[in-house]
């Protein structure tokens, strides 16, 4: 068995595929994009990719990646696990003017690095672990990555803070072909289409239906679909193969496509478990 | 005349500061933070930021910004320009193993990339000009810089592909202290934050006083309140000071926060003359 997973190694998603997959071989791939298309095209089982962050919100590469290229790939498990941060520079280092991370660690660790480092530029390379990396290789002295404990110790870098956010939870899922089967607690994520946006009251009608039906969303995040309007992508509480859920769905898309002209006027990725990570203990 | 705008200079922003402003001092500021802490303070009369790409949507770190940092500053201006981006290597080059840019860059041209590039890994730097120097600077012949013409040719790049992202608009908004007047037709750009997102229907129940009213939202974008909430930002259509525009953020307001406890549950950043951006000549 195969699993592709963001990579590269020795980052938090390798960590979170191996908790999620105990056997089968770990493959990784640099682009979200790829991942899918891995399980797209069976080249691997399953795939595990980064979704959500506690502080920064939801990943849009995963979300845009996933319109384009997931048709058979679906959702099929969520998993929250707790990512600490910490910030490190060379045993000799001086001012630091520069801090290395992945955009994402970046922006988890703003509000540590606009109290602490007010005046230093943050730099975005590929990975937490290339930041500490380069550091080390390019003796860089006016510089501090962002990264895991072990990765920065690896490196030969001082651990000058730890955990510098807390309550740092990112939520990863995993991608397989099987759709799931109903347990008593899923969720449903989907992207809503309105074709006008232009009109009115159209996300509020979209609205009404699970409210009506007291299914819960959990936000909704619009991504442009690059002809002036926007994907709208959400979770709903209940899976897809609930009539009640089958009711919402059928209603948002005869209320925004009443003549059936728009394939992708609702989308659904996949039903899974809810693990209600946001009460994950931190 | 002081104007703060996000730098480096050589930047797309800088374009747009020198057109929105043909007279005044302009300041370059690395982060979107300190362009708003500088009308903030008064150390500057106003600020230019980028706000959103037609294919990318909201800058987030904008919308994160804005709402921890601004009070006195307020939005008061929009406008978009077309963003031509062109991709360039050195003249002697071999595969292209890397594509430097800014973030931000990088994901506009993300199609192009995967069509084009499907094997090179993005490379985020700080700005797309710094893109272009780094390549020439480190004579790397492995990468591709994705920058604007002249960027790349002052770097002694070879430009390879022109306008790699088509249609490729970004708002870009002023800040300053006085709020505007209203006219025939603005925008209110606002942040709303339900106390409670456990509650089914709750998004519903707020979009239900902006559509009694015939007002119209032009998207809802959730950012993580770092507590397992959102605040959800959107722009209305009107101002302000329109009694219409004031009756639906007090019915926001008292239905989210009737007891009046939590006083960030509807936060406007100001109101401005709506563009049409979308619709904007290309």
């Amino acid at each position: 068995m195969k699993i592709a997973y963001l990579g590269p190694e020795r980052t938090f998603t390798e960590k979170a595929a191996r908790d999620l997959f105990q056997e089968g071989e770990l493959v990784p791939l640099v682009h979200i994009r790829k991942v899918i298309q891995a399980v797209e095209n069976g080249e691997t089982e399953f795939g595990v990719i980064p979704f959500e962050n506690y502080h920064n919100g939801k990943v849009i590469h995963t979300l845009d990646a996933l319109s384009r290229y997931a048709a058979k790939a679906r959702l099929i498990r969520e998993k929250a696990f707790r990512i600490v941060h910490c910030i490190g520079a060379l045993p000799n280092h001086r001012e630091i003017n520069n801090v290395f991370s992945k955009d994402q660690a970046l922006e988890q660790c703003d509000e540590y690095l606009a109290d602490n480092y007010p005046s230093a530029t943050p730099v975005a390379v590929s990975s937490t672990s290339e930041a500490a990396r380069r550091i080390a290789e390019e003796k860089l002295l006016n510089a501090a990555a962002i990264s895991s404990e072990e990765s920065l110790v690896s490196s030969g870098l001082e651990v000058m803070a730890k955990d510098i956010c807390p309550n740092n939870l990112t939520r990863f899922i995993v991608l397989g072909r099987s759709p799931t089967r109903p347990t008593e607690d899923d969720k449903t994520f989907l992207a809503i289409h309105p074709p006008r946006m232009d009109e009115a009251g159209v996300l509020y009608g979209c609205l009404g239906f699970p409210a009506a039906y007291k299914v819960n969303l959990d936000d909704l995040l619009p991504r442009p679909d690059r002809r002036g309007g926007y994907y709208f992508y959400t979770e709903m509480s209940g899976h897809e193969q609930e009539p009640r859920i089958q009711r919402v769905l059928g209603d948002i898309k005869y209320f925004l496509d009443p003549e059936n002209k728009s394939p992708d006027a609702v989308k659904v990725f996949g039903s899974y478990p809810n693990t209600h990570w946001k009460d994950t203990k931190r």
